[in-house]
């Protein structure tokens, strides 16, 4: 990944500032402009009551893996509207891979789809996100 | 709250067995047949890049309240598709309460609507759920 | 329907040159500001391989009363996402009715529900649906 | 296009019974297991107030695209949810072209995206469906 790259530079500022992620183990494997996989891995903590990861796990990498893909170009997005399918249980120790690509960008909307998958590359979750675009640049030398 | 009624002893079986929910500090309010209202406590844990609620923290509590509301009836509902639309920042310590309403409740899916809102009732996230209803009895006295 | 509020207006400017929703017939028959009733009749032509009215009906309905109960605080407001659960068929000569609510209303956004039934009060369909707000007025006397 | 495929037959099947697909011009250009391209041109009748065209144009397009798509398996697949973003307006005499797209399939349920563009591969409308698989067949031939 190239550090100095302003896609990688903002998931710096979001990431360093983003508890919960961390909080989750989610890592990053790619940043570029409009795209982003991140992963983690299934502790016992995250399971629900059927003994699987809690819809909430996915979603919250994909929530994520949105928020780092759709600021990458440099200026602050917010989530408008977001969904999920779960089409297939993750058990404890299992790894999501979570890759998020952008369907549209238009002057103050986009959308986004990610994927996440597991070690043998079979679906266990799709995610569709709306964005809003406020404008606001994250980088200070964009400022001006 | 009714501790012999079925909706509550449904949810007692999952609730026991969720370790993502119990993680989050979620506590039931009331259950009954095609409801129910959750509460969680917003930690230092749970903020993203923005210093507010991550949008995986209130979709859990949307996703675990479809879950125990969807369940209620007695036999195992799997969730097959969810919306959400995050309205409203939640801080740090803000109070987050979800209702799940049922919509629709059909032979074999279901549709769940999950408001969520802060202390002062304003809506800070809406969430709606599609279930689909494996027929299979959570309570060994209804297995005949 | 007070004629001249300026919900009515609003709709009246946007209906006149709406050839769709007049081709499919729907009639109003409420609008207020953030809400809208409108109805129409399931003819032979709506129909699809099922004999039943095509989803695209209760959708195009939907949309349309959504359009008006977004505008009806009188500026402009695009849809952006919308979702739509088919839940009961409608046969050949079906009335369908369609009211909007609104469930929030955010400076840049704004989102509504849309239950569609029968004559029956029985549900057809459940639609949500989030509207971006461009801010510009719908009628002459606004703009100063 | 294989006129003895089980997709077409099915299809063919399902068109024949479809007023609505036919009164809005679609025709089919490809049909195979899970996918199906269909198209149609935007007339005077089905344009909007904002004389584009309506919302329900490209959603119906959509619908019966994931329908022609999800029974191409030969099996009864019924629609549970969809979601439809409108990207960019289609004008008069526009063509639009709908890909259905098979992301998932399960046992009972089949996830679907659908991509519809205009005359210069621009995107138009981004579509998401999940459909109940019933399991009845369509072809007598298959009822053994």
């Amino acid at each position: 990944m190239d550090k100095d790259s302003k896609p990688y530079r903002v998931f710096q500022l979001m990431y360093d500032n983003d508890p919960f992620s961390k909080h989750l183990g989610m890592e990053l494997k790619s940043i570029k402009k409009g795209t982003c996989e991140l992963q983690l891995k299934v502790t016992p903590n995250m399971l629900n009551g059927f003994s699987i990861a809690h819809g909430g796990i996915s979603y919250s990498l994909c929530d994520s893996a949105l928020a780092f893909a759709a600021n990458s170009h440099g200026t602050q997005c917010v989530s408008i509207e977001t969904s999920i399918s779960h089409v297939r249980p993750s058990p404890q120790n299992g790894i999501m891979t979570a890759v998020a690509s952008e369907l549209h960008r238009g002057k103050t909307t986009g959308i986004y789809e990610v994927k996440v998958t597991n070690e043998q590359q079979k679906t266990i979750a799709l995610f569709k996100g709306t964005v809003y675009n406020t404008g606001k640049y994250w980088l200070p030398d964009e400022h001006q």
